[in-house]
């Protein structure tokens, strides 16, 4: 089940709202990621408060750990996790292929061992939509390969990203067909794919178009390729996709990144970006990025950020993250991981914001020209 | 400044109100570990929402790091930690004493190599009171030393001990010269001290409550001594310190050392046992603990204690912790931690209640019967 509606529009970029079974998604929107059932370091009643709308799951992660076994005892992720709102999963195919030489990729899907335990596993189009399945995850994803942008140094050449781009359109059908058997009443995403070429992105649209999935990503960005490459193809995608269904821009990104992204038509971006950062101590704020390891927060009264409205920064300054970080004390990346998350989804929240009020052109070049101003 | 009063009591057991200058604190009460100025995983927020009402800080920690320089420019530790409610600081004693063979002990003080930077450093009962009146804490302890209940297998005898607990009297007379003269507006307590030597215990109690101090704490128990001999002293002293005025058992103990201690006229108590245990996977229920590693938590639907009304048992299952426990994710200390403190800040009320309507022995029989049941 998905309904989605383009509310304004600004450009390319949209106002939208997602529809899902577990519940509503205003978009723009940032997902933030929960690889193994949790968002590391922060609290599901932290993510309500902020207003985060939908986080991700990692079927890869969750395949291994705990098991489709545990997680069908409980009907699903959201019951497992103790998180009602909506949940989008990956499909495992971005995992098993970061796994590198330790995976053997073929038509059939791709054979690797267990980085847990040792075992040897198979991830195919169809065991990944029976493991997304059990998950129950509002919108499923379909398994792809993903295109190195470079291997051993060598940049991927247009033919070998051809035939990957193939395959993974031979895995969306194989995806949908076994999404369909199942009887899965979520939602399944097709992906595009065709790495740094124009033209084959062009092919992997229209072919995915044609199998009229409820909703769309971007994959294969954000993959080791120069900054330029990657803003190349977030221009020339999303907007090539059916105007009236979701687009999602896969693993991105900066802040400057989400506004490019959503002047592009995007409308869904997830990226472990603000909970990574912040556990080492790399923090977002409207004026620049703060490293609180720097020895000239020892002594700032300051919050993190004196324009964010996160609880982090309605009570602690600079020199309490500062000492909690040379202490090791856990609250350090607890604080950081919730004040950096709240910047994504205020900034989302801004966004949709402008976007009602036909100004997010403005509002784009004011934030950038904020951010760079530093601190 | 302080206030007591008992409103009630049972036995020797006090039901007791402290008015601070940071707030009232009702007694029995438990006060969470703040070494660092942190409650180690646990956000201020969820503190103030399972009913803490005081938390300690460690002097000693806060002297090296981030120093007091730091702390006065925040004009004190509430402000730099970002909480509002009071707060109690140790001296110092314990901590160097914990550095054993590392610290010389003379009647000036104590000398010692910081750990963190090498320096040579001098803890004093006047530096003790510098370092705590910059902290501004609402309750100080005075400087004293921890008698050792062995040392290298050697069991302290009744000599060393008078010696050690005379020192600390005269330490004690020190420390109270000192907040005098530094204006401190907050509340200094004495440590009675003297090892497991109940006439030794009686003459510091003497001398001290000639001090006429307005609270006075146990030290010297929770050192390392069976647990027979803590009960012993445990049985012997509070009830020997002035009936109008606070008592407080430090770093003790287990849930069942709590009732003990209340039974035996104890108002106060500190243990970093809730959320250490918690870090380990160690968790507290009614009907005995639980060790989540355990693969027999591996599927089970339940909460940690279906009896707990704390926000983890609210939302989460033995298996999600066990799962969360087994990927090292950091979620599982947290949730286990506002899991341990909330038991022991729920027992504290639970015991208060029942001291209100003077069915105490009753409650902590069938108390003591439910945490031996098992799960």
């Amino acid at each position: 089940m998905l309904t989605f509606e383009v509310l304004a529009s600004e450009g390319l970029a949209r106002r939208g709202r997602l529809g899902l079974r577990h519940g509503v998604v205003e978009t723009p929107v940032f997902m933030p990621v929960g690889t193994y059932g949790s968002v590391k370091g922060v609290l599901p009643s932290s993510l309500e408060a902020m207003g985060a709308e939908i986080i991700l799951g990692n079927t890869f992660h969750l395949w291994l750990r705990p098991g489709t076994d545990v997680i069908a005892r409980f009907a699903g992720l959201h019951r497992f996790e103790g998180w009602t709102r909506p949940i989008l999963t990956d499909s495992g195919g971005f995992q098993v292929w970061s796994l590198g030489a330790n995976a053997k990729v073929s038509e059939l899907g791709v054979a690797f061992q267990s980085p847990v335990n040792g075992d040897k596993l198979l991830l195919t189009p169809e065991v990944s939509m029976q493991i997304q399945r059990v998950l129950d995850s509002d919108i499923a994803m379909q398994f792809d390969e993903c295109t190195a942008y470079e291997t051993l140094g060598r940049i991927t050449g247009e033919a070998e990203a051809c035939r990957s781009m193939e395959m993974s359109l031979r895995w969306a059908a194989r995806s949908r067909a076994e999404f369909a058997r199942l009887e899965n009443p979520n939602a399944l995403f097709g992906i595009v794919q065709g790495g740094m070429f124009e033209t084959l992105r062009e092919e992997s649209v229209a072919a995915l178009t044609e199998l009229d999935l409820p909703g769309y990503a971007i994959g294969g960005v954000s993959v080791g390729e120069p900054k330029a490459e990657m803003q190349r193809i977030v221009a020339h995608t999303p907007h090539r996709l059916p105007a009236g269904k979701p687009r999602y821009l896969m693993g991105v990104g900066t802040p400057e990144d989400l506004i490019d992204g959503v002047a592009a038509g995007v409308d869904m971006f997830d990226c472990v970006m603000p909970t990574r950062n912040a556990r080492n101590g790399h923090l977002f704020t409207r004026f620049g990025d703060l490293r609180i390891r720097n020895a000239r927060y020892k002594t700032d009264e300051q919050p993190i950020d004196p324009t964010c409205a996160c609880p982090t920064c309605a009570r602690f300054s600079r020199a309490y993250l500062h000492h909690l970080d040379r202490c090791g004390e856990m609250l350090a990346p607890m604080l950081a991981s919730v004040h950096n998350l709240h910047f994504y989804v205020a900034l989302m929240r801004d966004i949709r914001d402008a976007l009602e009020t036909g100004t997010f052109a403005a509002f784009a070049t004011a934030f950038c020209a904020d951010r760079s101003r530093g601190i």
